[in-house]
């Protein structure tokens, strides 16, 4: 979504990058990939086909992986933009889509996510049969999960991904983490992720006690707080199975990981 | 800002019956008032001609009282109107301005205050001597309050206002407020309150514990948490002296909010 290749070389931005790099990740123990689009300038994308081209590229390999797609609004607004990718059928159809419980701020601006937005895109989601990725940033995100909850707008399992260290969101601070995991619904699964130089340690503690790590460069391109050496996804992921080793913390395959979120079985390509 | 006429008769609207609501309210310890201004047919204006009719009628009667306007988002997105009544001068200028500290989502309708927009409001606050009301809805505005000290752009002593309960931030639970109050900067004052049913609650807490009580029609148009009985503002305010009164706290008067602030002393009219 965020970095461009100025930024870094490693972000993959073409088709057969993407793709390449999911597969590569697969071997190093990944199970859920987060996929942004972008076009043939390497700019975001919300449309369909590029995302099918991404899609049947990795399930022709690995079938099982489970594929969450961006319904971000940080580029586009339009709910018919941002929720093209939902309209994704077959062997084409994403098991989950990323759902942001409010709007907030980045560093440098606003992402606008309208609760009608939201429970637009959370109902498609829903009638669709592709599990939300509740994204929560700060404590209110996690009230208004419990809201949806209380309407029968999602259904169990639910599957949150706790981002903490935006600049104007929940830090990455145990405090901070401790009460917004206190507030999870029953029947959930999470994630959690540190944004910027924040990865490392929250990539950690999610080792130590959530169900899932978050890792990438969408959230951090260093690999250290020096800012001195470029990530790449590998490199980073590679550092969170390093944590689990250290840990003896087994990885989940990624079948396993459907069963516990209550996603369709593999679909051979 | 969000009560009409329709949803309640007691909601002041005119210049008129804003600056009588405003000097009865004085009578009742009020030391601070917060205004929005309203166009002719009753919705929200950001024009500062609007705010020195309501200012030059209230510093007329009672010069002491502390005036903070509004630059809210919600209705006008443009910088020039937002800062509008900023430019207010000599005894027409107010003394507090609102600045909320991030983008965030109300219950009906998101409201974007991004960081150039926020960045900007607050330097021209400084600049002007006028000091921000910091608004806080979650954990992540005030990390923002933070930065915005540690580049220099806000000035000691601080002024937060804490508004617990709203669908998409922070709620109102002792968790909360408690890890909210921790986290504010030195040299602070604050206010709590709640919004919906949630006020009365959080204005006894801030009875209890806080630098202020901020109450009124603008948060909570119910009298009654079964939402049986309209409030009105002094309702509201009678309510709040009873628990002070309770509690043995004395009411601080307006020149001693001055004081505490460092805001200039009582502009005769």
């Amino acid at each position: 979504m965020i970095p461009t290749k100025d930024m870094t070389p490693h972000v993959p931005v073409r088709v057969e990058e993407i793709i390449a790099e999911v597969i590569e990740s697969e071997k190093l123990g990944v199970s859920m990939v987060h996929l942004h689009a972008r076009d043939h300038h390497g700019a975001p994308t919300y449309q369909k086909e590029v995302y099918a081209d991404i899609i049947s590229g990795i399930r022709e390999k690995k079938p099982e992986l489970i594929i969450v797609v961006s319904t971000s609004g940080r580029n586009f607004q339009e709910f018919e933009k941002r929720s093209d990718v939902l309209n994704l059928e077959g062997k084409l159809k994403p098991d989950m889509a990323s759902l942001t419980l409010s709007s907030l701020n980045f560093a440098q601006s606003a992402s606008v996510n309208s609760p009608e937005t939201i429970m637009r895109l959370a109902k498609m989601m829903t009638e669709k049969g592709i599990k939300p990725e509740l994204e929560i940033f700060d404590l209110g995100m996690v009230n208004f999960a419990n809201y949806l909850i209380r309407k029968g707008i999602l259904e169990p399992p639910y599957y949150f991904n706790i981002l903490l260290g935006n600049i104007a969101s929940a830090q990455a601070t145990l405090m901070h983490a401790g009460i917004i995991i206190s507030e999870l619904p029953a029947d959930s699964y999470y994630s959690i992720t540190g944004i910027g130089d924040n990865q490392k340690a929250m990539n950690a503690l999610a080792v130590i006690l959530a169900d899932g790590v978050r890792v990438g460069l969408e959230d951090n391109i260093w690999l250290d707080r020096e800012r001195k050496q470029l990530a790449t996804n590998m490199s980073l992921i590679e550092q969170v199975t390093r944590l689990a080793k250290a840990f003896d913390r087994p990885i989940a395959a990624a079948n396993e990981v459907r069963a516990m979120l209550n996603l369709p079985g593999v679909q051979r390509g």
